[in-house]
Order: structure tokens, then C-alpha cells, then sequence
């Protein structure tokens, strides 16, 4: 297992900077009086994809041979990760091979195809989603790029925090989304080398907490199809995110359904930006737990700003919501 | 009738600088390729109170004298020019009095108060309304601030296209939203004396076109309670505002209910921001009038962002929907 060094990060920068953001960094005065904390928001719901996941998919794509570039990328996703993949291979001029379940949202289908992605179905079920993938690869030998076990895409992802950290000056913390672990792992391979004084808090949903229950027992738990709003965080952390995980982040804080989809129409109405409920959840835990980040100045990541604008979270009764 | 000059943009912009945001230009690759043309999203919603009217209001509160700034100002506006008096009121520590409908919507109410307005209710008719307002001016002595037709407030929303070719080079056209013409007055003013060649063009709903038929006619036309989506722009012009409109706009460009919520969604899917639906009818009247703007540069002034999260409008049939 190769870990990505804080070089890595360095070159990916150089490698994917034409082709994704410089995202800004937002303040509220209002969020700011009601917390108690100074925060400032990292929206990679602007970046390209409207995803920071473009980071990690760029610079795999960005950084294979021309002979290996040729035969395209390949993953198993329908979320982000494919679409920034879709988005890389496009503007690199190769293909992007997307196996996604029959079942997926057209939604969701659309958009991969949208970035130009080419969609190969499977069934609904791990054993076809593998047995499809593994004939995607072996029929076009394309680069599988996983969605954030795999030193590129972390390297990727660390681009960042090392971004905030120019764009803000004296941190002590930052807050970021935990699923798979791809953009925390990012934070502390970039945090821990060049500003290894700011703590780093991952936040989830109460209701995927795999990876609070990993953290305390000191070893991964993978949860079987956990449900939460915050559907980008339902996947379980793997070998190279839990090494980072386990050295590096402070604690990892929960919160539940509702606080996430309160936090995020909160963002919407007073910062009147467009994100996902995934990218509410590190403001969720900071209003919950006001204590660890009163009078601190805090970087949050706001991931992506993919969402159904048709079914806003706080339009329904989510299955278990409070 | 004092018509405002640009010495008196200089002079609101000096004197609001730090009550207000210098907002940021957005530009999205995908709504310049769907237009063909180069368009500079101007992001008020992202201003103090989230809308441009705070520049207007801001600088009729900080240009009073301290004698009559005691006495407070008022005004009769349930909208954003009320949310903007009473921050800016708030801000100098001066009594902010607004006259609302007590049939208004509770979210409205709550709104204003939350920004330290005090709100005297009166029936939803204009001869109480105008009772109601001489009421209030004759007890507090209070400073009427009209939402648009008063130089002072002409010449504060002339900082925003200021700041927009400050900020963009080489602009060919502006597009903004015309209600009662505030905005409009205020580009007018700036671009006439900064940067003549630029054409101003304001955008109108089909369903309440008085701006558009009044540009035609040489006269002003008002209509009587039109019904759109775009509730900021139900006014009418005033003699201040014609003025303006009559002197420096190259056209008034229409858009249908739907063409609107259809700019709206557009906006919020591939941007991320939220914005009103007011704000969405310069991009509709563009996606219609291509051949006008394609190829050019292109500010659109994004006016505000307060907008009921509950109700969106892609979600419900408008009345007159097509």
C-alpha cells in the first residue's frame, strides 16, 4: 500500500490546477454570531463538477501515461466520484467508463452522461456490480480510479486544505464530511505537513456513523447500507483513508437527520448558496457541539452542490428522521 | 426633482463602504456556451441583507444629519427595500418604522423585525396605508425613504455597476431586472458617466411589462397589481426613474412566467446559488435574445436572494403559468 506524501500533494496541484477551481472561501456574520466561532467556508460546491471530488479524479487522470491514458478510466459509482471522473477524462479526450445499477436514478445516469461518461449497467447487487466491472476493465483495460482508496485521488483531495490555509490565515481547526474518507485523508496528509497545529474534525451522520465507531474501537467497521439524507457519506472507510484517519483526525463528531437537513437549509437561507446535504453535516456537529469551537477560527469544506432541486430534504420527513 | 449625479455615487459609495459587500462576479462555462455569449454575474444576493437595495438604503440613513437620524426613517415595502432600511437603521442605531399589510405573509414580518424594524400594521388597501404612513411620520418625525423614485437611493444602487466595471473589462452590455426602476436608474448613472459605451438593457416580466410599454409609448404607464413570480418587480416607474429609463436604456426585454422559473432553476442547478426569481429574468430575456448578445460581454446583475425555500416556484403551476 502506497501512502501519498505531502509531495504528492504538491504535484497533483500542479497537475490538475488548469482544469479545476480555485474555489473561494465564504464568512456569514450570522452563522458566525450563532455559533460563537469564526468560520470560514471552502465551497467546493462551486468547483468544477460542483464537486471536490474533481480534485482527486484529475489528477488520476492527469497523471497516467498517454498509453495508459488511452484506454480510458473506469469506476463504480453514482455519485460525485463519477461525475468528476466524467468530467477529468473529458477534458482530457479519453474515455470514462461508469457501471452504475440499472436502477440508478436517469437522474443520476443523465448527469454522468452529461460529462460525457459512458454508462455500462449491472444489477442492483454487489456480486453483478463486480462481475460487470471486472468485463468493463478486462474488454478496454481502462485505469480503475477508486473513489478514495487510492493515493492519487487522496493526493488530489489534499489540494484543498492547503488552498485554505493560504486563504486563511491562523486556523485552529477544520471540519470536513466523512464517507469513505477520501477528503479527510486529503486534509491531514496536507494539515499534518504544513499547518500540523490545526485540528481536524471529521464530521457525519448520526445514522452512517461507521466511522465515529471505527475511530473509538481502532479498527474499521463497515456498516451494511446505512440510510442518512447525506448520501454521499454512506460508504465505509478502507485501508489507506483509515491509516490517515487513525493518525491524524481529532475527533469525529455526529449529528443527526435532522440537525443535518436544519444545517443545510440554514446555509442555504443565510449564505444563499446551493449545496448538498453531505456538505451540512460539519455545521451540524459545529452547532451541536459550540463548545469545542467557541472563539476558534474553523475551516469548514463544503464538498459539492449536487442536489435534487426538485426534492429538498426539508420537504419531506426523511424514513428516520427525528 | 433633484436628479442625482455621479459625484453623488462617489460620495454613496465612500459613505456606505462599510455597511455593504463589494460582491463578488460569478461566471459559469456552461451558461456562456448554452448563450454564446460572455456573461459576469454581478452576486447582490450574496450583499448585506442579501439584496442590492441595501446600497440605496444605506445611503439615505448614513447621509442624514445627526438630528434627523435620531427621529429614524420608515418606509411602506414589504419587500427587500424594508429587510435593507432596517439593517441599515440598525447598523447607525436609528429607528427603522415600516408600514406593512397586516394580511402580509408572517415570514415578511419576521423578517424585518429580525433585521430591527418595527413594523405598524395597516389594511390592505392604499388609502390605509397611506393613513397608516402619515400617522407614523407625524408621531416620529421619521425620514420617508421611498424604495426607489429618491436620488438618495438612485445613487446608492449606482455603486453596484461601479463596482461591475471595476471589476470586468471590456463590458459591451449590462443586463438588470426593472421594477420600479432603482436598479436601473442607478446603472444608468454610473454607465452614462464611466463607461458610455456600454448599452443597458432591463429585463421585465411579460406579466407585468409597464417599464417595456411605457419605453414604447414615451410615457409612463402604470399597471394595476400585475401577477408574476418576480414579486420585486410589480411597481411602477416614477418620475425620477423614468428619467433614467427614458434617457440612457438601449431596450426593455420581456420573459414569460415560465422562461423565468426556467433561467431560476438553471441559475441555482449549474451555479449553485440561490437566488429570486427577479434576479432570473435578465438570464431569460438573454437565453431568448441570443442574437443580441451573443458574442459579447456581458454583466448581469443578480439582485437578491431572499426567496421562500418552501415554495419554489419549478415546484407549484403559477397562475398564469404557461
Amino acid at each position: 500500500m502506497y501512502i501519498p506524501t505531502f509531495q504528492d500533494v504538491i504535484d497533483a496541484h500542479e497537475r490538475i490546477r488548469p482544469y479545476v477551481h480555485r474555489t473561494p472561501v465564504l464568512t456569514s456574520t450570522f452563522l458566525n454570531e450563532l455559533t460563537g466561532a469564526e468560520l470560514f467556508f471552502k465551497c467546493e460546491n462551486f468547483q468544477k463538477a460542483a464537486a471536490f471530488k474533481v480534485r482527486g479524479a484529475s489528477n488520476a487522470v492527469f497523471g497516467l501515461s498517454d498509453e495508459m491514458a488511452a484506454r480510458g478510466v473506469a469506476t463504480h459509482s453514482s455519485g460525485n466520484h463519477a461525475l468528476s471522473l466524467a468530467y477529468a477524462a473529458g477534458r482530457r479526450g479519453i474515455p470514462c467508463h461508469v457501471v452504475m445499477p440499472r436502477t440508478a436514478p436517469q437522474a443520476k445516469k443523465d448527469a454522468v452522461i452529461g460529462y460525457g461518461g459512458k454508462i455500462t449497467e449491472c444489477e442492483p447487487s454487489t456480486s453483478s456490480r463486480e462481475e460487470v466491472f471486472a468485463q468493463v476493465q478486462a474488454q478496454t483495460g481502462a485505469d480503475f480510479v477508486h473513489p478514495y482508496n487510492d493515493p492519487r485521488v487522496i493526493a488530489g483531495q489534499g489540494t484543498c486544505s492547503r488552498e485554505l490555509v493560504e486563504q486563511v490565515e491562523g486556523l485552529d481547526a477544520v471540519v470536513a464530511p466523512i464517507g469513505g474518507g477520501g477528503m479527510i485523508s486529503g486534509t491531514c496528509l496536507s494539515l499534518s505537513n504544513i499547518a500540523p497545529g490545526v485540528k481536524i474534525y471529521a464530521a457525519e451522520p448520526e445514522q452512517a456513523d461507521d466511522a465515529a465507531r471505527s475511530f473509538r474501537a481502532g479498527h474499521i467497521i463497515a456498516d451494511d447500507a446505512p440510510v442518512t439524507v447525506a448520501d454521499g457519506l454512506k460508504v465505509p472507510l478502507k485501508e489507506l483513508t483509515w491509516h490517515f484517519v487513525s493518525n491524524h483526525v481529532t475527533d469525529i463528531l455526529t449529528a443527526s437527520e435532522q440537525e443535518i437537513i436544519d444545517a443545510m437549509r440554514l446555509t442555504w437561507a443565510r449564505m444563499k448558496i446551493v449545496m448538498e446535504p453531505s456538505s451540512a453535516v460539519p455545521l451540524a456537529t459545529i452547532l451541536k457541539n459550540k463548545d469545542i469551537f467557541a472563539g476558534k477560527r474553523v475551516g469548514v469544506v463544503i464538498t459539492g452542490g449536487n442536489v435534487d432541486l426538485d426534492s429538498l430534504p426539508w420537504m419531506y420527513k426523511t424514513e428516520q428522521g427525528e
